[in-house]
């Protein structure tokens, strides 16, 4: 990174989250130079906000602004925005300058960065796997990555600075690097992350078209609560993570249908045998998930010790290792 | 009740936790004789647990003993067990003594006390809307019924001194009496609490069938820790409830299937006005129940002034109006 200016476009949770993050990260020596960061959302009141709320140092009142003079970029927008936005800074950036997202999918965001940027800008797709229903700069918070695994997805063209640059803002924010395949990592996620939201929003759909909802409503406790969470999430945000992940989700849904047409066909004949090995497999693998450390990439609690990155513009003393809550 | 007797038959998380609200509950005038609880559980170490947690007053060694005298009986087990001890407690129980239980079917267990429980005694079946993942007397707590809506299934037969029993327990045990057909009740826990059920392990089952489960647990976060937390439930229990409550839940199974082929078919077809109906309904309804004042009984909100019941063993003091948490 050759100055400390990072431009964060869109300021929702995550961006507003991660400029937090970042702007409460200890600095490497004593007398660094601060980050500035610049906040640039199209929603005016999201960036004001962003700003109120010590999220960002500085509002941009438009795209060039926001990048200009920026070492990194990062753009914190749901998916179905990035090919427009990737567009409109292709032209605006200078070479040499570090490009990231933070979308939830990554192979058709990695394409479209092929596609769509000319070959000095270096783009390295981001994805933290942390969250919340809610959205928004208000609901941001300085802790949302702390100990969290940040998926990223270079390729075999990413220059080392700029790997290098992404994986110590992941480190400021006080996330893990996880280098994974983006087509793998779209499966993976489609099945743990917008599998269950379909079947969040499922459930509701499904309830909620009965005549008698009114009635079952009020019966409806935490149970309901907890599964149905997801279905209040933004849809148009949903939207977009289902249609730019749409081949992997196919999979999922036929895959879960099966499970469901099983269950149905053990009821219609009652048959409790069957009962016997469904519902204790399902109960033996959420102990084990519950149980096993959070937050752990695959292996590390075997073999690594995650490396400190040496060269970097903040450093990230190490976080104590959650539980799962 | 002709005297301050209760039996609890079986010291699970809901029978121990209302043990311990009716301990805790205020007597109607301050020298009111207090309730004396026995306990019962097949677990032995469960009974001794209750009776350290002071869930109960006496530990009882045989249902036998658990009963002797009991005014009130209280079969807090597992659906799948009510007919057993329907037919060892038949010939045990006298004239006048008042029966119910916290099964979460209701139309089969009503079928069973009509067939199995001589004419002299009175059933009134329950289901407290209230309960955990967590299991047995250590996860119980005093206030699990506070404010909850408490189903009550009496049929024409039931005797008034039954009724005016079984409801004064509720209100002690700090929740609401919801009178209601137990085929109606079937049918809504059915959609909000035992689909969720299936819908949880549903997921769990789908996703860890995959040969890449190992590298995609990792990456499982809050959406997939909630949506799969029932799937944690035990599922000896969770077998009882679904084979007791097959007709409902195959309705519901196969709304909930015809629901995912529509988003499949929504997806193969990248059809992106249907995805803007589906989502942002099922977001629109779930958003209508989370800021719904919780607990509220069918129209209480607008009519009732609920009635405090006059006679009984305890009183209740309205408790203060709980937030959706």
């Amino acid at each position: 990174m050759h100055n400390n200016k990072v431009a964060i476009i869109g300021l929702g949770l995550i961006g507003s989250s991660l400029g937090m993050a970042l702007r409460n990260a200890p600095p490497v020596e004593p007398r660094a130079t601060p980050l500035h960061i610049t906040g640039y959302d199209q929603d005016r009141r999201a960036t004001s906000t962003a700003r109120g709320r010590l999220a960002i140092d500085r509002e941009a009142t438009t795209l060039a602004d926001a990048v200009r003079d920026a070492s990194l970029v990062v753009l914190a927008t749901p998916v179905h925005e990035i090919p427009v936005l990737f567009a409109q800074l292709a032209p605006l950036l200078s070479e040499g300058v570090v490009l990231t997202d933070t979308a939830s999918t990554k192979a058709q965001v990695c394409a479209w960065a092929r596609d769509m940027l000319p070959a000095g800008l270096d783009f390295v797709g981001g994805h933290p796997m942390a969250g919340s229903e809610q959205s928004g700069p208000a609901a941001a918070a300085a802790d949302l990555f702390a100990g969290a695994i940040y998926c990223l997805t270079p390729d075999t063209q990413t220059r080392p600075h700029a790997l290098h640059t992404v994986e110590a803002m992941v480190q400021a924010a006080g996330a893990k690097p996880y280098y994974i395949d983006p087509h793998e990592h779209d499966a993976y996620v489609a099945g743990v992350s917008h599998l269950p939201m379909l079947l969040s929003a499922t459930l509701v759909e499904a309830v909620s078209r009965s005549a008698a909802w009114k009635e079952m409503a009020p019966l409806a406790a935490s149970g309901f609560r907890d599964v149905s969470r997801l279905a209040a999430g933004d849809p148009t945000m949903h939207r977009g993570i289902c249609l730019s992940n749409r081949e992997a989700l196919l999979r999922w849904l036929t895959d879960t249908i099966g499970v469901l047409d099983e269950l149905r066909a053990t009821l219609e004949q009652e048959d409790a045998a069957r009962h016997d090995a469904q519902l204790p497999h399902a109960q033996q693998v959420r102990h084990q998930w519950q149980h096993s450390a959070p937050n752990m990439r695959p292996g590390e609690d075997h073999y690594t010790q995650v490396p400190q990155v040496e060269r970097g513009f903040l450093g990230l003393p190490r976080r104590p290792r959650k539980q799962r809550p």
